[in-house]
């Protein structure tokens, strides 16, 4: 055991909320506190980061059409995502992929232009700038659901046409729309288990040591 | 306030855990207690995946002789590093970027083949995929500083060499080599700030409203 272990309480919470955290689509409307709402992008913010880059940059969006267009822009896309999924187009058409509509923020994350000057542990893995915003954005999903809102990441856009309807600088590169909101509850497993779409795989399925075979 | 939020003591602890959480390269050689390393392990795997894709293997490096390969993997890629650095390349090569040879536990994590069938939320961005191996990451990373633990994510080495080192089947891809163990003392800020390799930016500087200008 380490010196440094938090005590048995504080290490069950952080347990906790990794295991009740959940992707969530379905929201009501009572507005966030904003608050909360500033601890949460707080907690996005102490995010590690390659290089000490902190490559990401957070949109809220308050404007009510837009919220709408950011809607239409998922709607267009999910057709595009049904039709390339061929025989399983029908079965996703009936999940509920997002709740931008209802959810009390929405929040767009975006990769920052100029990271090319960024060398620092991204010279062979330049997409380390993608790891970090998303680690980021885990950060803010798990203080969330300490804070008993839910979340849920959509990437299902265009980022060329989520970029432009935002005015965002050339090299820029949107990666997330985040609904976050209150819930009536929480799922109690992923959304795509309980819809039957797939099968959480078992951990030892993921484990190897010192090589694949 | 949600009815869903946790007790006060519990959110604290979740927001002490981002808080104190660092990317560490300073360890001491005590073994890692294999219980808490199947905790964390647990921990990553309950992170969020794109359309439950569940995209990240873990190669558990036990092998000493292996061991001092990727080590010495990562010193050329550093070498290469430094001289893409031009007038920092002196800077660089003072700074301590990895623990490898030090850490109790080193874990290779690999994007997995395959990937190309996953087309939910992978339409427009393939790269998603590694976002949620970048969250189960996170995770791991949250858990092991509640469990008093420190661990240091790798990103300089050559993706190709460590693939062929390991047997990774074609189609996979390793993003990181986890450095885990004891450690004597937790940085009390980024590494790179008190090293002055880098400032850290403020949130106000990250925050939009409506549109990036």
């Amino acid at each position: 055991m380490s010196e440094f272990q938090y005590s048995e309480s504080d290490l069950d919470a952080v347990y906790r909320v990794i295991y009740e955290r959940r992707d969530m689509r379905h929201f009501v409307p009572s507005p966030v506190d904003q608050n909360v709402l500033r601890k949460l992008l707080n907690a996005a913010h102490k995010a590690p980061s390659v290089g000490l880059m902190q490559p990401w940059r957070f949109i809220r969006i308050t404007d009510e059409a837009l919220r709408k267009i950011l809607y239409l822009c998922v709607q267009e896309e999910a057709k595009k995502t049904a039709d390339a999924l061929g025989e399983r187009k029908q079965e996703f058409l009936r999940l509920k992929i997002e709740g931008i509509l209802h959810c009390g923020e929405l929040i767009v994350v975006a990769l920052p232009p100029g990271r090319d000057k960024h060398i620092f542990g991204r010279r062979t893995l330049p997409e380390m700038d993608l790891a970090s915003a998303a680690c980021a954005i885990q950060n803010m999903w798990l203080a969330a659901r300490a804070e008993g809102l839910g979340m849920g990441w959509v990437s299902i856009f265009d980022p060329a046409e989520l970029s432009k309807l935002l005015s965002m600088p050339p090299g820029s590169h949107p990666i997330a729309i985040l609904c976050l909101g209150h819930v009536k509850e929480f799922y109690s497993e992923p959304m795509l288990v309980t819809e039957n779409w797939a099968e959480e795989k078992s951990l030892d399925e993921m484990l190897h040591e010192n090589s694949w075979e």
